[in-house]
């Protein structure tokens, strides 16, 4: 599968990952600027929000999310122009953005994209964490905002926007509802991913560009197939790399979810696998943050030994099999398939 | 314009706000139906979610914003079916029930229509502040995308629901910037007020109803002129009850407005206009929670003597008449209009 997928890499127009990229990015800018203009002659203060939501927006992000939406796109619409689709795939970033500034509040972390988390820069401004909060929740009902306006703003036939903001809608719940499974304990974990990551990531952008271009049910059965374990796989190849990942290309320390005491695949997979002695000694470095290097290292060589690690790999592979074989004979447009096949290489081998 | 508007009264279908009620809590009831029944599809912990956001919709609430998009619907059409609007009614209560949600955090409190604020009760559930407040962001989260997705999918000419969803979205983007104006402190009072009062309990409503009957330009004008003073009358009044209110229609202790230190018209009044000795009487009751029954007696008297309650009332009579005059030669339908004059007695002379 991986060298098929590399060889229809070849084939590729080069670079169209960038292009979505550089497009989103130059919606977004333009979008801003018109909200600035809107918020100043609104407000003395409103600006303010609206520059803390573009400043989080522009800040970085892989803008992986408008390319799931244009690959989805260009297996239905081949030849539609590639503008059409700005306000979407803008729409989805800013859905992120708000995501993002209520995952950092929620879970207290203080840093996002190499910078300040919005709560924790605007706590800082005015002094006071309650102020800060619930002005960063304000950013981010502003976000949210932004995102189902520019979606509904999106310049295709109002059936095809219509069954758009459907789809939207229905993954602005899951995400609520899995956000919601994750601050809660012994939650389950794949239902979590399935909601929280699947949804936003996989699933419902590349619906998204489907019903935009007026997909037709086999079509968006056939992405269906193809997301639902491509959104898994992403997941699973995340769980991998927070522990065996090279801290150098992942920008995190060596067996960080571990230490974080994150409850991945892994630890899924070793808590019905392990003998009771080896989970005990798993079990002494999970959620430690005062856990050595040394510990961290045994506690990994446990999961290498004991063929956990081997069993989460091969249901990866199993997962990039199952979605590599939704796009054959898959009613789609041929290069909107090769799009799609690279997507499945760079969100499930990826190595950060 | 009371009499004029009490004989008109009389003349209307006997209590179409009553109906109104009553049709936008059964589609809210039907509404939430169906939610619980897909958030229990999609996980086991969803439900709770909706639950909280179905609870304290249906707790309350007078239904005030619906009469008001009800008559901006009949200003323009008079002869549209009713039920046609009842999404876009609903749409309106979970708008109010997102705001209200994150209103009582912010503002820390723990009541609400009755019974507990969301985040009160969620952090009484599960023993833990951070996480019944971030429980209660996602219930809120989860009230406003149903509100855009019941908004997108009201039963109206696509590009209705589409200037529809343009209004819906400003609203939303002005009630938030008024938001923040108000966890501000110094911030311009009436212009909060504007923002988030004024937005979304009148103006908003009134264009909302108006566009998705598919109004043109002058009907839009018009109603923009009725809207602007009976929004700010709307306010006043607000201010006038809760310092002078009878306690026991208002359900608020008297002078309520003086202890909580609130910036009210009456105050704003006050500040440019007693002498300075009087000035430093009034300071002494403001925003003082300690303030006896009688030092507060003595402050509202003290704005009765001096002319300020004269005068916020003479304001509030003037903004009455302003928005009558805009209903007059007003290219609306009849019946419609009759409803506009009703609302407008009724929200600038409620006694509660």
């Amino acid at each position: 599968m991986c060298e098929t997928s590399a060889r229809q890499q070849a084939k590729m127009p080069s670079h169209w990952t960038e292009d979505v990229k550089a497009r989103v990015n130059a919606r977004l800018a333009e979008f801003f600027e018109e909200k600035l203009a809107q918020a100043n002659a609104m407000s003395p203060r409103a600006g303010d929000l609206v520059s803390a939501v573009a400043e989080l927006t522009m800040r970085g992000g892989k803008r992986l999310r408008p390319a799931v939406l244009f690959a989805g796109y260009r297996a239905v619409s081949e030849t539609g122009s590639a503008e059409r689709i700005d306000d979407a795939c803008a729409a989805l970033e800013l859905l992120q953005t708000y995501f993002l500034i209520q995952d950092d509040w929620m879970d207290g972390d203080e840093e996002r994209r190499g910078g300040p988390a919005v709560h924790a820069s605007l706590t800082r401004q005015y002094g006071n964490a309650q102020l800060g909060a619930s002005l960063a929740i304000l950013a981010g009902d502003m976000a949210a905002g932004f995102a189902f306006e520019l979606l509904h703003r999106a310049p295709f036939a109002a059936t095809h926007v219509h069954d758009g903001l459907a789809a939207f809608s229905m993954m602005h719940f899951e995400v609520v509802c899995g956000q919601q499974l994750d601050l809660l304990e012994h939650a389950d974990t794949s239902l979590t991913h399935h909601l929280k990551t699947g949804s936003y990531t996989v699933r419902g952008p590349l619906r998204l560009g489907a019903l935009l271009a007026g997909a037709n049910p086999a079509q968006l059965t056939a992405l269906e197939r193809f997301g639902e374990p491509l959104g898994v796989a992403f997941q699973l190849r995340d769980d991998l790399l927070g522990t065996f990942g090279d801290p150098k290309t992942t920008g995190k320390p060596a067996g960080h979810d571990l230490r974080e005491g994150k409850n991945t695949a892994l630890i899924a997979d070793a808590r019905l696998t392990l003998a009771p002695e080896q989970w005990a000694t798993l079990e002494q470095v999970l959620g430690r943050p005062a856990a050595t290097a040394d510990e961290l290292l045994a506690a990994s060589a446990l999961l290498e030994s004991s063929g956990v690690r081997a069993r989460v790999e091969a249901k990866l592979a199993g997962l990039i099999a199952a979605a590599s074989a939704a796009l054959d004979g898959a009613p789609l447009t041929a290069g909107g398939t090769l799009m799609l096949r690279e997507l499945l290489a760079r969100l499930s081998m990826r190595d950060r």
